[in-house]
């Protein structure tokens, strides 16, 4: 075959490969959300990634942000219209709403899928990220609001970010509805006044104020001078809890249809990238699509993208260790076998170990361990077989060691 | 909303929803597979589901059990045509050869992928599933074909299973090939062969013997009296790791066009279950679709709904446990703040631990947490708050304990 009838090694468009190092990284942001959340007892569902097309196109479920031609909608064979989730939320509020008798409350969940949406690849937007999404289903209590804020909390703290790193932006779809109310704007200009407060971050302050005098809404409305009685009530309830950093700010709104109540952002401190890293809310209504009674929920969603994006910045990305601790390199392809037996030894001993099969030359061997980031390396040749002692070097520092044979998983396991 | 205006609560036809049990599975599958396959030295990487059409449809990289008519296919808003993977080999094909210069090898690498595959549902062939995958990529060694096969043995022994439970079964597909030329079969015919033979397990005896008259082939020329030197060398080699269960069987040949040699079965030995759970091969010219230089591969996939029956039939799935320890339940709503206090202390002290909000009576929030299969229970009410003892109460024996406060997260990373 010529060079032109190759077919491409790149992943689909606005799609990523996870090599090890990378897929690494997305293991370290799933161990650490589930740490978090199942400290606070939460335990973990899942679903397809193929949901039917009407869940995101019924009254109530829409989200202003995923316009029809934001999603991967597509009919199948049998003509169904599918679509790749754009978001969890409601997946679970249909598998909520499906076993309501069965299930308990409260009840707590969380996931860690993939979404898609269809757009324009760009910083920390990509065709598909993995989301965590942590609900809470069953209360209409402040202080399930409370605990969901306080989740969210901890699982910036799990990922080493301390207060000065963030701040939790707590608005009110009620209050904002409110307000509206008293400026006497229509439901059309409402919507327009919640799309324009989403998209402040990604406009310039002139144009953000500018939005605001043509629905003639005053500024100073968007920032009264005390916070309400219900949320300043919370906001203590959580400083009780040890969260200093939450603050009320009526201009947090989210780009969902179905929130009724509380709703937040947390927000990045650094100052060169003051956004929203991710933020979620409540929402009482959304299990009626399914079910004529009513389950409360509140809950939010956090991406892999984002997320890196922050720790990286601010150097908190864990360095890459493959799950692999040692490599035995072999100088014959004959000595392959007893490598092997040792290889099984070293196993059984619970340490992972790869084996090379002696087809290279020795240096060469040890540069595979070294690309691999393998740490160690034990060279098993006739010598070292035939004296029952190994040398174990670290790839890293070239420091060696020479161990009896009995003693090298114990080494390993003692590290 | 009248009822028949709600939207279903049934997930997309031939998929599954994952509630907190079925996910326990599903963890449980990936953690052992994971812990089998890091322990051979294999490092995880990752892709997306979607991935160019093309990669299903070049030459050499079909799968005869994979017609067009079998993949999610489908036109994106670009005019790129795009498929929800139906398997996983041809991505990490792909992935290798994109970086083939600074990978390394012998590179081992493995994922837990979902995969998709339009057709009926029916018991163990849903429309989506997981699967391991385990590759060894740059080594023609037999020691790599040998290795591979210890690899699926190890994870088929991670689950419990016994050299009693499964038989491996080896073919080669270039022997294969020697037969058909020395039969006189032509392509078509071979390729008549192959799916009959890929096929075998599916149907009657009588109906095999019938494809096989059809085509002019023997049954003996199917069972020869002694098997291949080269693979008798494999067995001696696999026998010397461990290994009693692998055994030479010339009907082997596996439903995938891109197998260059070895290809193998694992069988489940049950009487009334004897078919394949899942098997491989070597594929060494795959990654030719995108590189104008080979880099060899063997490796195999296992589904998890495999999986699961075969574990089922023979009482081998893990009992469910949720990740949560111990819920406190809240006599009345005012004293659900001290709660979150003291779930605070039980968390910091590493245990997983989930709040009532107080809004139900004792009796059904603790009827909630035995719903979620959650171990203990506390209640914190104003007579345990002030005397600082707290009864911990099984839920499944009944049985109960008093601790000082400060003794009760000992108790339960002590358990």
């Amino acid at each position: 075959m010529s060079k032109k009838d190759k077919l491409s090694t790149e992943p689909y468009k606005g799609v990523r490969d996870f090599y090890p190092e990378e897929q690494a990284f997305l293991n370290y942001f799933i161990a650490t959300c589930k740490g978090a959340v199942e400290r606070a007892g939460y335990v973990e569902y899942h679903a397809s990634v193929l949901e039917p097309a009407e869940l995101y196109r019924a009254k109530g479920a829409q989200n202003e942000e995923l316009a029809g031609e934001q999603t991967y909608t597509f009919e199948d064979r049998g003509g169904r219209m599918v679509t790749l989730r754009p978001e969890m939320t409601p997946t679970v509020a249909r598998m909520v709403a499906a076993r309501r008798r069965e299930l308990g409350f409260p009840l707590r969940l969380y996931s860690i899928p993939n979404v898609f949406r269809y757009e324009r690849p760009q910083r920390g937007r990509l065709r598909e990220h993995w989301q965590l999404n942590v609900d809470l289903f069953g209360s209409r209590s402040p202080a399930a609001d409370a605990e969901i804020l306080a989740v969210a909390y901890g699982v910036m703290a799990a990922f080493g970010a301390t207060e000065e790193d963030f701040t939790i932006r707590v608005g009110s779809r009620p209050l904002l509805e409110e307000l509206c109310r008293e400026l006497g704007l229509d439901e059309e200009k409402a919507a327009k006044l919640r799309r324009l407060l989403d998209a402040k971050n990604k406009m310039e302050p002139a144009e953000f104020s500018a939005g605001l005098a043509e629905l003639g809404v005053p500024e100073a409305a968007l920032s009264p001078a005390q916070t309400p009685a219900d949320i300043a009530r919370m906001l203590e309830m959580l400083k009780a809890m040890g969260m200093g950093n939450v603050v009320y700010d009526p201009a947090i709104v989210r780009g969902f249809d179905y929130y009724t109540g509380l709703v937040f952002e947390v927000f990045d401190n650094h100052p060169q990238n003051n956004r929203a890293l991710f933020g979620g809310g409540r929402y009482d209504n959304l299990t009626e699509l399914f079910d004529s009674e009513q389950t409360p929920g509140v809950g939010f969603g956090m991406g892999d993208v984002t997320m890196r994006d922050f720790l990286e910045v601010r150097g908190l990305l864990p360095q890459y260790r493959p799950a692999t601790k040692v490599y035995l390199a072999v100088p014959s392809p004959e000595l392959a076998p007893q490598a092997q037996v040792l290889a099984g030894e070293l196993r059984r001993g619970g340490v992972n170990t790869a084996v090379d099969f002696g087809e290279k030359k020795l240096a060469d061997q040890l540069k595979v361990a070294a690309k691999h980031r393998i740490p160690y390396c034990i060279v098993v040749g006739e010598n070292e077989l035939s004296s029952g002692t190994f040398v174990v070097r670290n790839l890293e520092t070239g420091a060696e060691e020479s161990l009896e044979r009995s003693a090298l998983a114990q080494f390993f396991t003692n590290l």
